[in-house]
């Protein structure tokens, strides 16, 4: 038995154990974790600045050194996160359909904690928490394997979760830190088939797809976002501007924001140098079709096939006018990642032609992209968004952490 | 664009066109498959012999050869079986939920087709009509890759439902068969991500792992069934004793039969002496543990720990002796593949504890665990019987063809 598999095993026993307990205990358990932190940020704070000075050695960017970097402030508001997560319903136990068989049998479908959960993540060690305590809230226990970035913090971070398990009775197995973070090691956790029930990656393009290649245990596929916003021709001037910039320039880093902008023909003229005076505000860099660059001048760098495939993540954007909301629609069936499009118009036809054709996790009539998020749902919290159609499909709370069994009662029935 | 690739675009492209496709299109198609499946009656049994004619040079088994066999009679059966699928609701467009947020984004969960279904199976031509109407039925397109023994009959069959899908207006790509049988091929379907929505294997477990591990698109796990009996201390002799002789007997190749019985001591003595005589009428042969042996006699091979992890799937069975429901419970959690397990007993407070703890896609009380399957638990049909707990768990009927989409209706909404 390797390393790996060791910590399956027991992260596979503990899980019975948390299965079988009750709401109040789960909560007992968030709440001790969430007061541990608090009591523990000294300590806490201590393993960070290990980290953070081995960042600084290696020349860590300084956006990254903030994505690691943790404070006193930003303790309080994992701790905080965690109590929030203590709010929210216990998906476990709910029976989602009932029935009477004709010989007799009743079946129930009733939702069950998945089991083990595995979460590979890159340096943000509040994810450390976040990930933790919604796995747990769902019944499950959890493997996390973080960055080497983030190791100092991420140990000590599950060792005070660790300690709160305990403190109320549960196994501190529940919660297990990958100590190994070397790429083997990495793989191995990919291919625990039979202690993994699902692995999610959350972080960038690069650790998705080396995750979605070298897995063998089920996996749930997040985060790649090529959005789009749709301008039909009878959109609402004002409003067509206003989403359109939010969409694009208010967080241009999340996979909720968009990468291009479709614009109808007909209100191309009008719009599209308003849209520009926006965008000039945070100087985006536009690449248009031809007919944009007739539109807006020299400003626009002609776009080309591979511009509308790009996730730029940044204040950049393509621009393409188009004939009808159906050629909006195959723009987006050909490029599109299926994360979350919207089109603004005042055309009922058109939005339903929009909602029923665009094949996307979340598709929007007359609002921001932006709002694909589990917060934004009510979700009261995300574990990651699915941009893959199996089993959770866009953002991911406490149920996309829940599997469901069938309970079948009976008095002796037996098949023919 | 290699191969697999082309089928992959086609398929996609046709996908968007029955997602738009009603149920009574839908349903007009499956009904024209039916017809067409009687009309060509002569053609398909005119294939399938080239198919026998080759399965009888290669020395194909008798019992293989029954499987691929093809009679007017079985064909009959295929296109009353399409007819059925017609019958069924059609699960598309179900809006599961719908709530209001405060700032007046109105979201709905609604049910829409999976997209594009790729099919692995074995030598059964039935296989073949079966998945692909009830991908058809959910509103997919599907890629079906069926054995190289078959590969005349499942030609032909996918031929006569490519008409009868042209002659009803839908787009002949909606069901294409890989032509090519190498495993090379097989191989790139398995990796066909950006295509394929998700990949079922059926057949058995070799071709299931091959699938597991080779796959990179999303893959449904199925059929893998080691599944336990367990007589409680309680248990009414009777009923025991029809359930745990069902359970192993009524056919015992399929993966809902069991390989294990756990028998609690205090009803060991009289309840192994009568399933024996049940077991006797099929020449079970018994693998026991030490008690088991000492009721039972010298017939009772020595079980060991292998024997504990093995699918038997004919009249082989493994018995052990326990001491508690607690202890059969651990045993199922050590050795269990997780699909199927059943308690009897009087004691409704075993019953709950068995229900609680025993973490596989159907959990039984007093009941043969052979009704796991989607006819008996009343789906009308079935793809497969997934055990893995992603996605869809237990039986899986159309609901597990489909997958969820949000859409969301705003006023000009914008994130702040």
């Amino acid at each position: 038995m390797n390393y790996m598999e060791e910590l399956g095993q027991k992260a596979k026993q503990a899980s019975y154990l948390i299965a079988g307990a009750g709401t109040v205990q789960k909560n007992k358990a968030l709440q001790a974790i969430s007061e541990a932190l608090i009591q523990h940020t000294e300590q806490i704070l201590q393993a960070n600045q290990k980290d953070m000075q081995n960042a600084v050695e290696n020349q860590m960017t300084s956006a990254m050194q903030d994505r690691l970097k943790l404070t006193s402030e930003r303790i309080n508001a994992i701790a905080n996160a965690v109590l929030k997560v203590v709010a929210l319903d216990d998906p476990i136990g709910e029976e989602i359909k009932g029935w009477l068989r004709p010989n007799g049998l009743r079946i129930r479908q009733v939702r069950v904690p998945l089991g083990v959960i595995g979460i590979i993540f890159e340096s943000r060690p509040n994810v450390t928490v976040d990930a933790a305590v919604l796995c747990l809230k769902a019944g499950n226990a959890v493997i996390l394997r973080g960055g080497k970035e983030a190791f100092h913090s991420n140990q000590c971070l599950v060792h005070v979760m660790q300690e709160a398990l305990k403190s109320v009775g549960l196994p501190a197995d529940l919660v297990q830190l990958v100590e190994k973070t070397d790429r083997e090691t990495a793989a191995e956790m990919m291919r625990l088939n039979g202690y993994l029930d699902v692995l999610i990656p959350r972080g960038g393009a690069g650790l998705i797809q080396a995750v979605v290649k070298q897995a063998t245990v089920p996996v749930i596929e997040t985060g790649a976002g090529n959005c789009h916003v749709y301008i039909d021709a009878t959109a609402e001037l004002e409003m067509a501007v206003s989403i359109a910039d939010n969409a694009k320039t208010q967080r241009p880093s999340v996979c909720n924001a968009i990468e291009t902008l479709l614009v109808h023909r007909e209100i191309a003229n009008v719009f599209l140098p308003e849209i520009k005076k926006a965008f000039d505000q945070h100087k985006v860099i536009i690449h248009g079709c031809a007919e944009t660059a007739e539109i807006l001048g020299d400003c626009v760098i002609p776009a080309t096939e591979e511009d509308y495939y790009k996730e730029y993540g940044n204040y950049e954007i393509a621009i393409r006018v188009v004939n009808s909301v159906e050629e909006a629609v195959e723009h987006i069936q050909k490029y599109s990642t299926n994360h979350s499009e919207s089109i603004v118009t005042q055309n009922m036809q058109n939005a339903e032609y929009f909602l029923n054709h665009v094949n996307s996790a979340a598709v929007y009539v007359n609002a921001s992209t932006r709002f694909t998020d589990g917060e934004e749902f009510g979700f009261g919290a995300e574990i990651g968004i699915s941009t893959q159609k199996l089993h959770a499909r866009g953002p991911m709370g406490l149920l996309a952490l829940t599997t469901t069994q069938y309970r079948i009662t009976g008095n002796g029935q037996i098949r023919g």
